[in-house]
C-alpha cells in the first residue's frame, strides 16, 4: 500500500491507496499556501501519519509515499525546482518530508501524477495514454511505454501550451494564442462574458443572475435549453478543445486520450462533438484510431496518481 | 554493416552503412513510381545487391536491410498499410523484398527513418531527440528513450499537423491552419508569391526573373541584400517555424531538436531568430532547455536512418 499526497494551492489531500489504485481512506487539510514551505511539508507528513493511524494500518504496511506537487520537479533528487502557485524555489521536499516519516518518498509534477492516476484507473493496460485537463488552465500528462514522459528535463507535457491561434490572446505563459488561452475554464468564462454583453437577450443573463456568477457551466446549461448565443459559445469552445486534441493526437497517437477537469463533467455533451470533429480531422486515416474518452477519477486522480508515482519510483 | 534504402517518389537511394552510421558506398536509381509496386521492390533488391557487389563486400557482411518508405507502416509485419505518394495499399514489402535477397528486412516510415539517421549523426547519446523537416511538407520524427516514437499505431510524429492558425489556410491533410500550411517550403513559396504581387518594386521580382522561378530561397536571398518586402516574408515565415517548434518543445521537451529539409541550408539565418524566439517564448523557464540546432545529413539522412532502423530492428 501507498500514501498518495496531492498538494494543491487550496488543500492538501492525501489517501491510503492499494495496489489496485483504490483509495481506502482519505482526508484533507487546508494548504495555507502563504506560509513557509517547511510548515506545509510538516503538515503533509502529519496528514500522512494521521491517515495511516485512522485507517487502522501501520507504517510497516506502507511501501512508499508519493507527492504530486505543482511546478517544475527534479524527480531524481526529490526537489521542487520552481513553483509559482505555492511559492517554492529549489525546495528539497522529499528530504524534508522524511524528517517526519521514514518511508521512501517520490515527487512528481501534479499534472503528471493525475495522468498516472487516470492511467491506472482507465488505461486498461495500454502502453500509451494522454490525459488532458480542462480546468483553470489546460494541463495534462503523457504516458508512453507505460511511463510518464515529461521530457529530458521534467518540464514537458505542457499540452495547454501548444499554439492554437497564431498571434492570438495572451496566455499566462507569456506567449500568445496557446490552447490554454482558449480551452481552459477561465477562457470559457471569458468567452461567456463576451457573449453576455453581445447578446443581452440571451438566457445566459438570467442564468447568471440566478446563479450569482458566470461559470464554465453557464453556456453548457443554457445551450441544453436551446439558447442560441449559448450554443454558439459552447460549440466554438468545443471546437477549440477538439483542435487541441487533434494536434496532440497527430503528434503522439496515444492509444487512449482521456479528458478531465471541471468541464469534463459535461460528459457526452462535450465528448460527442469532439469525436465527430476528430473523425474528420485526425491526420491518421488508415491506422487504428486513438480512443478518446472522458476521464473517471475527477478530484481523486491526484491522490491515486501520487500513489502510482510512488509505486513507479520503487520499481526504478 | 547494413544496407539502408530510402524509397522516395523520384529516386530510390541506397547505401552500405557501417555501425558508426557512415555511408561507405551508395547509389540511386529512378523510382518510376507509376509502375506496380512489385517492380519497384524488385529494383530495390537489385540496387542493394549491386551496392554490396560494387563496394567489394559480400552478402555475409550485411546484418540486415532497412527500408525507409513513405506512408503508414506496419513495422511488425513489414507491410506498407497505405501510401499515396507511391500508391500502395497493404503491400507486404518486406516479404516481397526477401524473395530476392535473403536478409532480415525492416521497414520504417521515411520521416521516422530520417530522424533516426540524424539522431545517429548528431544525437550525441541523448535519450530524446526530435527531427523536424521543412520541405515540400513539414514532417519529422520523434526519438524517446533512444527509440522511434510513432504512436501505438505507427501513425504519429506528424509534427506538421499541429494547429498553428485556428481556421487558417487549408492543409493537405484536410484540416485548416496546420503548421505545414505555413512552415513548409511550399507555403513559403506561396507567401513569397503573394508578396511579389503586393510589392512589384521588391528586389524579389528581379531575382525571380533571373532565376526563372520562385523558390524557398527567393525571400532569404533578397532579405540578405536588404530588400524590405523580402525581410518581411522571411521573418514572418521564421516566426511560423519558431511557433511550431515552441509548441512541440512545450509538449515533448526533447534534449535536442534538429531542423532539416531544404530551408535548413540557410543555417544561422534561420536558426538564430528561432533561438531568440524560443528563449522568450518557451514555457520552460526554470529547467535546462532543449538544444535547437540545424540537422547535418541533408539528403543522406534517409539512407543512414534506414540502416539504423535495420540495426534497431535486429536488437528487438
Amino acid at each position: 500500500m501507498y500514501i498518495g499526497i496531492d498538494l494543491g494551492g487550496t488543500n492538501i489531500a492525501a489517501g491510503l491507496v492499494n495496489d489496485a489504485g483504490e483509495i481506502l481512506y482519505s482526508a484533507s487539510i487546508p494548504t495555507l499556501k502563504e506560509r513557509h514551505w517547511s510548515e506545509i511539508v510538516k503538515d503533509m507528513a502529519s496528514l500522512a501519519q494521521r491517515i495511516i493511524r485512522e485507517s487502522g494500518y501501520n507504517i510497516k504496511d506502507i511501501l512508499a509515499v508519493g507527492i504530486g506537487c505543482p511546478g517544475s520537479i527534479d524527480k531524481k533528487n526529490g526537489v521542487v525546482v520552481y513553483s509559482n502557485n505555492i511559492v517554492m524555489d529549489h525546495v528539497p521536499m522529499s528530504e524534508e518530508f522524511r524528517k517526519y516519516l521514514d518511508l521512501p518518498v517520490f515527487l512528481e509534477n501534479d499534472a503528471n501524477a493525475a495522468a498516472l492516476g487516470e492511467y491506472a484507473c482507465c488505461g486498461e493496460n495500454v502502453d500509451s495514454f494522454v490525459f488532458i485537463t480542462l480546468g483553470t488552465g489546460v494541463g495534462g500528462g503523457i504516458i508512453l511505454n507505460g511511463k510518464v514522459w515529461s521530457g529530458f528535463n521534467g518540464a514537458g507535457a505542457e499540452i495547454g501550451h501548444q499554439s492554437l491561434v497564431f498571434n492570438g490572446k495572451p496566455c499566462t505563459c507569456g506567449r500568445r494564442g496557446c490552447l490554454e488561452a482558449y480551452a481552459s475554464v477561465s477562457a470559457l468564462i471569458e468567452q461567456t462574458r463576451e457573449a453576455l454583453v453581445e447578446h443581452p437577450d440571451s438566457m445566459m443573463n438570467t442564468w447568471v443572475n440566478e446563479n450569482g456568477k458566470v461559470t464554465g457551466r453557464t453556456s453548457f446549461e443554457c445551450a441544453k435549453k436551446g439558447d442560441k448565443a449559448a450554443i454558439e459559445v459552447r460549440d466554438r469552445y468545443i471546437e477549440y478543445v477538439a483542435e487541441g486534441i487533434c494536434s496532440i493526437v497527430n503528434v503522439l497517437q496515444p492509444e487512449i486520450l482521456a479528458i478531465g477537469g471541471g468541464i469534463s463533467r459535461e460528459g457526452d455533451m462535450l465528448l460527442n462533438p469532439i469525436m465527430e470533429y476528430f473523425a474528420v480531422n485526425d491526420y491518421n486515416k488508415h491506422m487504428k484510431k486513438t480512443d478518446i474518452r472522458i476521464a473517471k477519477l475527477f478530484g481523486d486522480a491526484g491522490i491515486v496518481g501520487a500513489a502510482k508515482a510512488a509505486e513507479a519510483g520503487l520499481k526504478q
